[in-house]
């Protein structure tokens, strides 16, 4: 059996490579996204990937994934300060995610601060780079085994 | 001559029934608003509804509603709470609205306490459940009784 | 079987009619919950009324209703701003009540935004004139039938 | 000489025993202020008690207090986080004056973390339960042996 | 033609001259406003007093006032901070008022400098001490001749 | 013995009769400090005037008048709300002033309800019109007979 | 050579003429921006124009004007004050804009006064009405001469 | 007939040139004034200049601009975000005004972001550098020429 | 059996009897600490004592509470105001504890008025001197034997 | 070569397993470490660790960290929130670390939301549980192998 | 070579001696200017002073001391608080400046806490008293000192 | 008789020299601390210093300066911020002390701006750099000396 994992990518990330290399990786999105759907876990994994500067596609793409996936990985870039819209989405969802960020936004303007989905998130990444989307299917995979064994019990 | 009345209903809104159970109604939203079109009112109504997690969308539709409805009737979900481009859109669409929450958003976290539109709805309704749409219905319609009473003088 | 309502008023309701006819309707407050009284709910009910402009009165008042009435419809008036006595006493009814307000709060000053008893209200209805006791009553009905249905299971 | 001491209680507390019992302690107001009063003090005291759901009553009995109590004991209720009018009552009495609280307020909603009076008072007592005035005549009687060694010096 | 006025005055006010008399006048009440009575003003007046420690009864009797006065002089103590009910009983009765302090509030605690009905009143009178209702009257005369003229027009 | 009194004008207070004359009263400054001037006091007193635009010369006229009056009346214009080096140079001066405003600054924005002088003052009046120089004078001359008898003790 | 100019404008901007005449101008937005196209610059402009009501539609085409054009001029509407994404789709394009509104939005509604992306931007004009996007483009042509001497030297 | 123009400069603008030439523009003030004075309007303007680095002197022209000018173009500097007596001159002088600033402002530190005048200006523009006074004359004629309109119907 | 008692005392209060008189009381802490094991409670006590100005070594200590103690009385002195780590080896201890400060801490310092630990403690007493341990310990035991009666059912 | 790690874990950290265990890892703290030290990564490492409940032990121990470790990975419990010096011993230290928590922050109280060292952190992971140190030190190599890429060119 | 320095102090220092001397030096300003003049420092310095009320002039003779001294110690009076002006002539005046008080204003109310300059200058010395302009020089001495050295290279 | 005089060196000061060469003084601490102790003062004086990491160990040696010493020079480093202990320590130390900054913390981060003892201090240096602790001591002296002549009255 293979855990079905979502990345979902939020609006300007279809940007990396060309966008402020200073603060973002320089490979673009897809090779990242590659790698982490490639990397040697503990569990086999079946990675789909979505990305989109729409609000609304986005919603729509999580609504989706109710019942059809195991664990999100979402990056919902400029999104996580201020779409509670999203947040709902997330939570109407129930399906485990992990937030994650490229750069670490705590070293950035105070509004990043700021995210409206954290405290529903099962673990927040920030600024691990081109490792983000691997770290947070690691951690996912470890979440979903200890709560498959309180199951059994 | 029968009063024209739109039901808009925001992101996530579709979900209903299936998501969180123990806040939201648990019929689904087609039901909840046909339950609001079949209701005997004072007056005969003609009840059209909306819903799209599209911000965009619901905007396009707002403009549109302008001179071909009498009243509107709108839970804006998640946006309530900061899309300000929603509110301009109630504001050039110029027809007398009431906004709706299912649930008792006081009750809830503290960013659902604010309502960017609040100040310019004609009344608030929150926390009434199923019949939510219903007692906007009612209060439009009594509104508009008024202003028609007020016009003949 | 009827169901035992109680509408509370508080301070300077007494002056409907008379008061800034602008922001307020202009039939007195005996003929607006009496209108209430007597439309034609989905179940019988008997409505008894309270009016004061002394807070320790309202609070009596409401121990008072402890076990004596099936819903409670609390239109506090200024108290609603800052009275957590009278919060307290509500809790310590523990009987189900709608806050409601005459006028849209919402579009007024900003001290009229906050509410010291709305998160304990099963809802809020703001701004509907007239009309606001009795949509008070239909949502009370609502939940209350949906509570019998869950105790019966 | 036996002390003579008022316990004041506020708002709801005459509820005590029937309100919110997992807060609040199970016994009635009377047998907690009566176990108070019959607690053996290292000095022999006169405890009087007076109980109102008005913010006006109680302002009028600590008028009265004013010259004949040597202590008094407030637990003011919810008045205690808003009532400045209470507040410049116990000024004007000019008696000692511990502020009580039967549970622990800090525990509770940011808004009951407030007291308006508490600067004022001389000890301030949160969370004993039943215990709680017998604490606060412990504590008065204490500062008054210590005032009275200083007046003799 | 006499001028109608009335004095109101609030909780704590009949202890004057018991009262912290580091900040408050010495001489007890009803000197005071005695005094403000007798003062040759430009016109004659009628001046009538009413003191409670009651926030309800000090609404009733401005609900009275309606009509009935040309002019109100309300010092109302520390419920000038919170008691939005009076500010509504002092809207509701459309006469006009001056807010007195006898004290200059603005010299003492912060929650002092705060009025939550300054900005309907015509003018704010602070820390004049026994002058108090007699400036608040000559003011209330000036304003009234004024508005005098002004329907002559 | 006559009393030497400095009445003191900021910025923009020449303009009045021209300037807002829905907010300001519609005589001339001179007019109105010359009324205040002739008014029949308890006392009498000697009223001198100064009025200037610029804080600097506001500053100098106030340390100069150290020694040389009785009582200052100050109406400080804008400079109210921010200038902290005029109520250094009314600290420095150690004569007792009133401050004063012609139109009520509660009722209007709220940056004007914040005076950085208000709690050196002996007391503040806002709202009086034309009369409020005379009010301020009365309230002096009451201030200082007081100062006077206590000395004498 | 001519400048390659893009206008963008946001959400409701469509509506302009219908819309709230006493706030913005009357003429329709495609008149607006015609004059601004028409318009005699010191250089030669070729000026091209988008409008939706789609955050994700304004930010795919921010995106594409990425090197492939000199100068941005953008009314991001209601967008301005909360969408962090455009701001970051702005900050991708690396293209000079200027950000422009109608009225002025410093005397509107206080949530107006705040930009999200008004730091970035070379300029900001706001309540130039009608000719404020030909204003931009002067600025922005200003802006273009200096950096090309720049790079010259 | 020429429309009369007053430009007024605050403090520190007089180092134009000299200060901060990565912030400022590096021409002399008289030369970036002097090119808006002789630009082609669509109408023949008369511009007359002033700067002083005293907000008394300023406050003094603006007073004596009252009546003898069509429009004024402010750039206050650093008075801008704290002088609310150059704002009352402002509004004393009712002659429409443009707040300008050649540098962006809300690029800036953030005590430069708040203006005590901008909700009073027309229009407000920031960061067109050197042809800042000449966007606000534009604007001015536009709206100088609306108003002109309508009082002709 | 005898209930073991830890009482914590944390920085500078080894100063008591030296330090600030007129805020803290007389005595020496372990004359007051020595009283408190020596009164005689409802049940038999046996009271240890740990003071430092280590943060580091008090959680040491109440880490080795942990099972070891049936009650803590915690006088953090100033970590009180800031020491979460404090705070979360209480949580670790998972031992009821009652805060406990000797002088009243909302009658000085607005930051000595916040307490991170004050929610998480059964009791908090304010200012009772030097019986501020002695009432603690008759709390916790009433607080005890409740539970022990629960634990019972 | 084998890059040099240390781990550094704060307060209460040592009583895992034994702690809340509904909000922490059940594994004793030494387990957790020692996964992290044997885990497989793309380079040999090691790892050292270090755990203390007083800050000063920690600034001493990460002082000298100075120049023998490569990566530093900390997870400071309740000092993250408030100890700036720690931030400074970091600072000194000019060694990269991540900033780790095994709980997720953001879902509990509002004070663990900030963090004192996080903007000085090349990354942030918040709530992986067990594999936390594992996912630094993946993240950590990943931004050492791109440093030394730097470094040849 | 003598380094050219500059002393600067703004409003009612000049009252030095007079005014509140709980606060302030008792010795009048020339005296301690004189003192700091002829103190022997480790290199020959000329001492000009200039003291001003009015902030306009202030900001006239920083601009002129631009290239024209080596070194300005700045005590701006209560203008430290509020003149951005001020801190603006500093920035144009390009010369390191040492902001100083007498008093320390950080003992003093709270808005004397913020310096709208204390960024800006090299050093800040808060409540040296007489000293203070001496310090402030041999700080300033040791700067230009390393500055000198530093150039040198 | 020489004046005894203790330095104090909070966390981190150890690494001067080392640590962030941009903001701190390149020379180590012992040398600066050195220079301080060998200048000459206006009488003679015994130097001692003291630096650590651990909060407890300053607390300590602080409070056996008690008595000890004639003045404190207090470098808190990071400690400065938050430790409300120390700021105890030295309130029962009652010794005179200066608050000291190498740096001026007011050109650094906002969390710096603030300090828990610089309003129990008897004077404040921030930003003097090497010359520090030497202007600390002249500043004290001249207060010990201004004392010792009061005392002699």
């Amino acid at each position: 059996m293979r855990l079905k994992i979502l990345i979902i990518n939020g609006p300007n990330l279809n940007m990396l490579g060309l966008r402020e290399t200073s603060v973002y990786p320089q490979a673009p999105l897809e090779r990242i996204v590659g790698a982490a759907a490639e990397y040697k876990y503990e569990m086999p994994v079946k990675v789909d990937h979505f990305q989109s500067n729409h609000e609304g596609e986005l919603i729509d793409r999580i609504q989706d994934a109710r019942g059809a996936y195991d664990l999100l990985v979402v990056n919902a870039g400029a999104l996580t300060h201020y779409s509670i819209a999203l947040r709902d989405a997330l939570l109407a969802c129930e399906t485990p995610f992990a937030e994650v960020h490229l750069s670490n936004v705590f070293a950035r303007e105070p509004f990043r601060h700021v995210s409206v989905m954290a405290d529903i998130a099962f673990c927040v990444i920030s600024g691990a780079g081109e490792t983000a989307y691997t770290l947070a299917i690691i951690a996912g995979i470890n979440l979903l085994k200890k709560k498959f064994k309180e199951k059994k019990k």
